[in-house]
């Protein structure tokens, strides 16, 4: 259970690391989207391993193929099922992980839940699973873009204890796809680049900060009272791999203000309702109020270093296990792209839901 | 649409600030539970306006009925209605907010989303609204310790500046009973009094920390890859009223760590699997690990402070408002109920979607 | 579990018989919509007991009461919140149901199912129950007359053997309440009575068909492959008390027919696509084709009868019970706008399904 | 939307006619439940075409690959993704499809609601569409029979006028295989045959029923109000393609009766709770009471006919359209796996919702 996101706009994912593929089913995608694989591998190319010196070196090609869904190019408003192949699976690297648990991944859970995982490659935590939310979120991004005008985007703000300041209403893909940490201010990203190096020259890894934003989203997306539009993108941010904290707007730091500071004055400007300020994030309420969205989301150092470390075997008799072959020092980069994908997924949703109920 | 919370104990919320009443229907609740309005009560009282100097002071016994679901005194696995009365519904104080949005409040977007909104109290976007969600926690929390001996707690960690360290394995209901801001550190907590009685003062407000806990959660609940144990607590915190942030075991701060630092080493522990630290905050992969599940988060500061702000009326002019009447200064004394009913929420209905898919 | 209906416009219903009330929640109600208990009070007056010598004589007012998600008068877009209080609550006539179950009664699957069962009245299993589903029909219908022009109706057409022969595109709701069966024919209403006046005075009881209409709904509602229009409409109706099937256009009898002979040629008919015949039922493939939805629901006799039947009681003795007090001969009538509830309740949902994912 | 079908053990199909394939996605499908494709092609054998002379003779081999949810051959609580690919792609039998509506066809409304529609081959209106539902249902159909010892069999009562009585207590599968109309009635099959075969000869088509049984399912099982165990029976028929009736127990033909006739008398019969007649069919209440569940489904004379007919084209300009190449006289003997697997999904369902909320 739970391999399902979405109310109207729903996917449903699947696959384990090592199987047969990875995939994904989209059902409630609107008729009549021109839509081809060349929409979605631009995407799956950003998410894919093997891209720079400082993430997986796991050769992957990740070409995806759509199988259902379509017609002469066009969406049917049929479900879309979309398919990854597995390729590069060295299973020999993995042996120790039959039998014994990594310390703060999922084996041990995985194996207390279901009495029996797939160990190869991770399985179903292999972060290979977010495939199939990259490319559901590559069409979600492309309708959001087109009927609604919404510009979706991520990048990496900070790497440990590096941070950039970046200003949700201005950055752009450009200058994020400029660097291979994808971070747009290119100063910091280069020290950030040197601090992964060198983690990853020391067998160890590395967490960060991602930012998420949403541009040009209407007024009105948002269902209160539990599907408030931040409840479901922290949610779909906290159902991302390796992620342990999510804010919006103010966040953390807002506590530090009073009310009177802290509030988002209003003024019509130019015939529009406008904040002067967006502590808010763009959500009031739960509901869009027509600034940008914007948010923080914690990706903890990735689990597996090159050390030994203390764990139990499937007997749970004590052991220890180190981790051996392809070594990931940073998901950062590679979050990103994940990132904007489940942004584009809630919003679309909401947007149809809004649609739903709403529209007059 | 989004009044509802759940998939297997199911609850649907509904009532405004000033209208008949505020209520919820929970579906799915196990039969053969006893349950009697006295199970539920405290609970409403410990959230209940009034409670004290430094919370609003509106009058509001919030006395809960049953009007479905139990007979003789047991549930019956049918739905379960509770209704508690709106009482004090003094409209005069609030007339302006009839023509005019309250900054940083959701009056603007509900206006933008539905063409019309209850401005009386706020209509539904009143903290009365998580009155539902306290009576229906109630339930949760009785279960969870029934049954699988889970306990469920929150309390006060932070008010702007003033930070309480708390042990969340330890600290106990009866500490956070012991003052009115629900903070486990007396010490801390006289401070913490002293500042929103100082901001009273001013006409401001403040916001701060929530700290929640659950502990004795057994490994193996949570729903990967989308309904994660995190990913739910997340959503169910940040749908919340003025909530901005959550975070979950090492969170934002883990990411200054390594991974070599960060990773919890697990080791058998009297012939329980145990990690030694946990930064995981009890959930790996999206499922307990049988640690003590802790998590942070974040309100902002009250939007309704007493003095001039700037926003526009419902025709979109610019103008000035003003709280007046009832202030109140902080709502984190009042939100640990509503945090611990959140948490009990998820876990009773991750608990019987694990029963459902891996009992044997 | 299972007491919420419908994805978009959602009703989640609960009570007893002889609790404190019987209610439902509406979520997803559209904002703007005019809307009191004037609207909602004469749908609840069909369905309540007492109307008439052929239904069951418990005195019962059944006023609807709205709790929430209105304001001045209008819908708020919020969660619409309608309770009815019981009030005739005899006990006394029930004792033995404590003890014993009722054959083809609800009485011994409850006991299987819970461990436990609201034996007064019933309980949840009571007929009382479909009035949160014909107040929220009530809401339904009004919506799909004003934005859609859609009529739904439903009247009844055969008791036992007697028979009458109605036409789905032309009966009224005149002819539908100008006696008290509910059949629009009067000669055949006539003796259809007659029978239920036999039958009660034989402390016996009968069953019947109930036909249901869907006028003007316009082509394309309806989402294959599983929320096909006529399976949720199937659904719906089979999920109503006492009814053993449901068959739509040619149901049964269209068996006796060849391929060439059952089909419905299509025509352009002034402009419209139209079919020649109607077997279809208004429904192909599981989508509207903007022909009259046209289906029957057989509702078996009323198992409650003023006479000795063999039984056993909660320790599985075998003993025998006879039905004392009010006898109810025949469900038909009140039926007839439970049929018009489920029926506008399931269009509606449709008709924001598809809003959501076809709207241009 | 609507391509899900079920609460825990949750269905997702794909696929057209003439696209890359056609599939299923599982989610909730217990752990450590042996699996291979071999549990699964044996009913997707009985299901694909070519199978016999009075079936469609298109070509397909119908060979179903498990792409992930197991290891070593054991389902591993995660998605189960299973493909069939598509092989007998003749799309130029089909050129006219492309400009014209089939009468009886979806082809009108999926113009209707969509805009436009994958015309070759019937796209996602194709009987092709029901291979996910069958491969899905054989996982149900191995749980039932390994967890609960239930037994799931479907077979063809009547064609056109030819009807066979048959005893939902004790047909056999073998009887069921015996002959290539799966009618156990061997002298009728004959019959029944004969018919379809002259049928066929005359260029047209037969309709006719289809009996579904589950026994030895336990007391208990369904969901009331909405989710009561027929009104789920009767959605998971009628999303079948060209159903257009469902029944129960007594069915139609029990309106006949008085409630005194008709009402199953209840008998302790060595300990268990029993009812002496099953003209409840099996559920009662919503809910299952022990006794074998039998039901019956119509299913129309197949649309497509050697001959021609009136209709329109896609500007709307009437017409006349004849079919052409591949007849499919009688979809009966393939509709008998299809109506098991639904069955089968309906009640796992069940059995997974009763676990998860009465399991003590």
């Amino acid at each position: 259970m739970g391999n399902t996101f979405g109310h109207l706009f729903r996917i449903t994912t699947w696959g384990e690391s090592h199987g047969g593929g990875i995939g994904v089913v989209i059902d409630g995608c609107p008729p009549n989207l021109e839509l081809t694989e060349a929409d979605l591998q631009p995407e799956l190319d950003r998410r894919r391993p093997g891209q720079s010196s400082i993430v997986t070196p796991r050769k992957e090609s990740d070409q995806v193929q759509i199988l259902s869904g379509t017609f002469e190019g066009r969406t049917l408003g049929t479900p879309i099922s979309l398919v990854v192949k597995n390729e590069d699976q060295r299973s020999e690297a993995y042996t120790e992980m039959a039998t014994k648990f990594r310390p703060s991944h999922a084996d041990y859970t995985y194996h207390a839940k279901y009495g029996l995982r797939a160990w190869p490659g991770g399985g179903r935590t292999s972060a290979r699973e977010t495939i199939g939310r990259v490319a559901a979120g590559a069409i979600a991004k492309k309708l959001l873009r087109e009927r609604w005008g919404v510009e979706v985007l991520a990048c990496v703000t900070q790497v440990q204890a590096i941070k950039a300041e970046v200003d949700p209403d201005t950055f752009t893909l450009a200058q994020v796809e400029s660097n291979i940490v994808r971070c747009p201010n290119s100063a910091v990203a280069a020290e950030m680049i040197q601090l992964i190096e060198q983690r990853r020259g020391e067998g160890d890894s590395v967490g960060g900060i991602v930012l998420g934003v949403a541009r040009n989203v209407p007024a009105g997306w948002g269902e209160p009272v539990f599907d408030r539009l931040e409840a479901d993108l922290g949610k779909a941010m906290l159902s991302l791999p390796a992620t342990k904290a999510f804010e919006i707007g103010s966040g953390f730091a807002g506590i530090q203000l009073t009310g009177r500071q802290h509030n988002d004055a209003i003024r019509n400007v130019d015939g529009k309702v406008r904040t002067l300020t967006n502590r808010s994030g763009g959500v009031q309420g739960g509901i869009s109020n027509g600034e940008t969205i914007h948010f923080r989301i914690a990706f903890k150092p990735v689990a597996t270093v090159m050390h030994e470390q203390e764990t139990v075997d499937v007997s749970f008799a004590n052991t220890t296990l180190k981790g051996r072959g392809r070594h990931d020092p940073c998901v950062l980069p590679r979050a990103v792209p994940m990132v904007e994908a489940m942004t584009a997924l809630v919003l679309l949703d909401h947007a149809l839901r809004h649609q739903a109920q709403c529209a007059h």
